[in-house]
């Protein structure tokens, strides 16, 4: 992604809030996917070809933007998502019954 | 993300709409990090430790969240990814000259 | 919302990506209240007192930085709101019947 | 706006969480004005006269979201927002000074 960037002359508009807006704009394109759809079932059985592709695309940009983001902001993405998924494993322990009245189950990545 | 969720059983709740809701939800909690800040400079360097900690921890849960949507949805994330990169690089030719008065550059992830 | 900034030397805080951000953040809170919830019936006819009051919140905030920040960029939101009412209703003709199916349909504020 | 999706037809497609991800896409739209900018002062001054109507539309695609979501829920939005004003008159003083190192205002609206 930098070198991509740096090849484009793009690193000018590269700041952390402009790129955080423009993965807040992507948000926004993979939402519009799914606004009128109601309901969704696990794997998108009934999805045309088509519209999973687009969905991988805007998927992908959130992605791009926001590895980007991180990247600018001098954040090892990878290292704090692995140290996330640690911090979320003692704070949910695995032996405990979840369900939807539970509070705690609000925030899984809280 | 699929083990942690199904440990949890969390699978329950791992719809799609409902996963790209909490995602919305990080991206809400990543821009509070920035939004009384001004234009903020890259790699950040008047940020405090645990305010880049912190970033890090939000940063996260966004990429958590649209890791775990993108296998709900059954979207190869990190192929999906690597295509859009490649059609990036063709829609946006490397040796041209970009500007902010460029429509082009409206959209880098387009 | 002018008049309660200034009276907390606030003004100095509210420039336009500002309040954007800020609105991404109310934005994010509001989905946090729906994300573990599945489709919900129109009316919230299960939903305790609370939790309606509580929504009621979120939706407020997120109307408060939305005029702030219509007001802050010189925009008339009341006066901008009716005129795109009045190109909705000529680019959808309300003799149509509109389907799922119907593309028109997908951008019903496009 | 019940009456122009009443006319439409568009009542089958107005759910809670339909109404709210459509809304997502109108703040992604907003977002992508301001997203290569930077900083943009107050009034906008530098803005050119079809790009200030553009952000007036995209203002109120989010304002006629947010009124149709909130009526959709059963919730009065004029009514709540003032309350919302009323509980930050009381939560935030106005004779009490501000600052950015001041973590009270990192949620104005809170």
């Amino acid at each position: 992604m930098a070198d991509f960037a740096k090849e484009r002359n793009w690193d000018q508009f590269h700041s952390p809030r402009n790129l955080l807006l423009a993965m807040v704009g992507e948000v926004g394109e993979l939402s519009e996917i799914f606004q009128w759809k109601g309901e969704v079932p696990k794997g998108l059985p009934d999805w045309k070809e088509d519209e999973k592709v687009h969905l991988g695309e805007e998927l992908s940009d959130v992605l791009l933007y926001l590895v980007r983001l991180s990247d600018i902001c001098g954040i090892d993405l990878g290292k704090a998502a692995l140290r996330k998924v640690e911090l979320n494993a003692i704070k949910y322990r695995a032996s405990k019954n979840y369900s939807t009245n539970d509070d705690s189950t609000a925030e899984m990545c809280g």
